[in-house]
């Protein structure tokens, strides 16, 4: 299979059906991660309501949950949209952010994960593995202390319990779905100086899951895709707050040519 | 009367009167509009809680309730504020964001409308149209399915009914107060790639409602403003990032002169 | 006391350290104030839900609070997260947002400083004398009316009740923790018309309170910092919107260099 020309044919796909993604985000990331996904082509709507989440998840091609700012009325939301997906086999990408850094964060994903059961998990390494149970004492808050393929293991080990996709991000990307597995070496280091941009390519998951083949391909979409963006970023700006505009800029700027030239993917079966 | 002048002098009358607009809004935008309306020349307060909003109206020029990420508490909160302010002949501008797409939301609007009676609508097409009654299928989230002019007859329609201003905004903006209309073709098609700035002209026309000698006046005079913005942002920058950022730059660099000879707006008589 | 030198140190050390920095904040400074910690060099964690917060905090070098929007469950967490801080001797940043403009907030600022016992309380110059007591009738939402030499009294009296630093923001900051007194001139007039700059330098001095000798020295480091990082934005942009883009950018391109010839600091024993 030619990944670069499939992932380059999912960018021109959300920019031509412009899916409705659905998000239960933290408020951090709010503002941000709607701007990302507009710029990208699709359209996101923002809503949390127990009365509303299931009439919107019915309008929409994906819900993206984030647990980032969760608190228990936000938690019930999560739950409602998301059985309320799972029912209607609208995808649902999950980001566990903060797994691990408290109990809260940890339970709520895994019960998210056991009852929503997600098309596909975005996390960083530490979140992947306090989720896959191994004990992530010195958790540091949000930031990873594990490297992308010291979870590698447990990234296989989830997806095949959970019949998923689990996308790892680091300096290096790992994805599986338990029998295939990528590689993705685009990006930036600046990437990491701006808030939510974990964030922000889970949201981008949940645009190419409403028009991707399967999970697997919308994972890698979204990690090419947006670790291209990120290098373009880095020749328009050298300092995070521009240069977190530039992200923005470089999702309406990226082009499927783009993609086929550039994206550094490699996709094997799992050994 | 020569509106482009009467526009001009509402631009001068906000900066020099910086008045204080509160805003009970959603998470996504209030960074967003809090900038703009400091750009603009306002002073913008952002708060929600029951135990504080009358007493906050009773300080503030006008009330800006925006209903795009509500939930229960909230709406508590819009109904306590807006009719403290309807006690204090404090002008109330309600934005509608995503009436149609979910019943908690259209009957919200609806019961705002009719309780707090809002000097101002301010919408787009499908969730004027939802308000007015027209069965609005085919609603997607938050963006427009119907055009400026299919609301009209919906917007005559309220403007008589609620004794208010409806300021419906697309492509080409339309105004009436039920006996006035105005139609303002200031903008540029960028402006639909940044989130919220549908939130942020609702904001600039509560800085407005504050200033100018009435609602018509003053919705006519946040749509013309924004509009020029828009067009100046278009000069600056071509991706929706940066595009963003210089919208609130431009709120802050338009003069009243570029208003007096920028501004596209025909207003007639609804005949 | 070479202040200019140890000021620059402190910058160094939040570089070197990369304190972990909990916020318990606004809506509207989330995004901007956790970028801010970020560029600085320091790793944000925005989180308030009251299962998690004292595990939070536990892993914290510093908590900030900052009542900017608050409301009841919020408060609660500020008082369970406060409480855990000073049992843990986490040193506790206060931001009394709007204290003056409501009851709400005055007595939730008193209360967290009576019971949670701040290391710093940073405010505008009405801010610090509603707490101080002083009726301003006048308040005018989050906007000073006072300058900030009018607060000295109330920042000493404060600062000698509470045994902590007070820090006042306006054209020219004072900084007291009752015994000396610090006055600086770094800033540029341009900050007060991005959204949520005082807030950002709050969440600052929590990062600077993590590695400082003391709460003294982490104030007057957080205000030198982002008053220099104004001055070199005001370099790069002359409207709000890229401005606050800058403010971002600056607080990485800022080095302790650039700080030990900037600072414009006095410091003396109060007479």
């Amino acid at each position: 299979m030619d990944w670069n020309h499939a992932i380059a044919a999912n960018l021109a796909a959300v920019r031509a059906r412009r899916p409705l993604v659905h998000n239960i985000t933290n408020y951090v990331v709010m503002n941000s991660t709607a701007n990302a996904l507009l710029a990208l082509g699709a359209s996101p709507i923002m809503a949390h309501a127990l009365e509303e989440v299931e009439e919107l998840v019915a309008l929409s091609g994906a819900l993206v949950i984030n647990i980032g700012t969760l608190s228990t009325p936000w938690i019930e939301a999560m739950f409602k949209a998301g059985l309320a997906a799972r029912t209607r086999h609208v995808p649902v990408v999950l980001d566990p952010v903060g797994a691990g850094a408290s109990r809260l964060r940890t339970e709520t994903a895994r019960n998210l994960l056991s009852q929503v059961r997600p098309a596909i998990l975005r996390g960083n390494a530490s979140e992947i593995m306090a989720l896959g149970g191994v004990a992530t004492s010195g958790a540091r808050g949000v930031d990873a202390q594990h490297t992308v393929l010291q979870a590698r293991q447990e990234s296989l080990r989830l997806a095949r319990a959970f019949g998923m996709t689990v996308a790892v991000t680091g300096a290096e990307d790992y994805v599986t779905d338990g029998r295939r597995e990528a590689r993705i070496s685009n990006g930036h280091a600046l990437m990491g100086r701006v808030t939510g941009t974990g964030c922000t390519v889970t949201a981008l998951t949940g645009a190419f899951a409403a028009v991707a083949d399967d999970a697997f391909q919308a994972a890698i979409s979204a990690l090419v895709v947006f670790g291209l963006v990120g290098e373009w970023a880095a020749k328009q700006a050298t300092h995070p707050g521009s240069y977190g505009i530039a992200l923005i800029d470089g999702l309406d700027a990226l082009t499927p040519d783009d993609v086929r030239v550039g994206a550094r993917i490699v996709v094997g079966t799992v050994g």
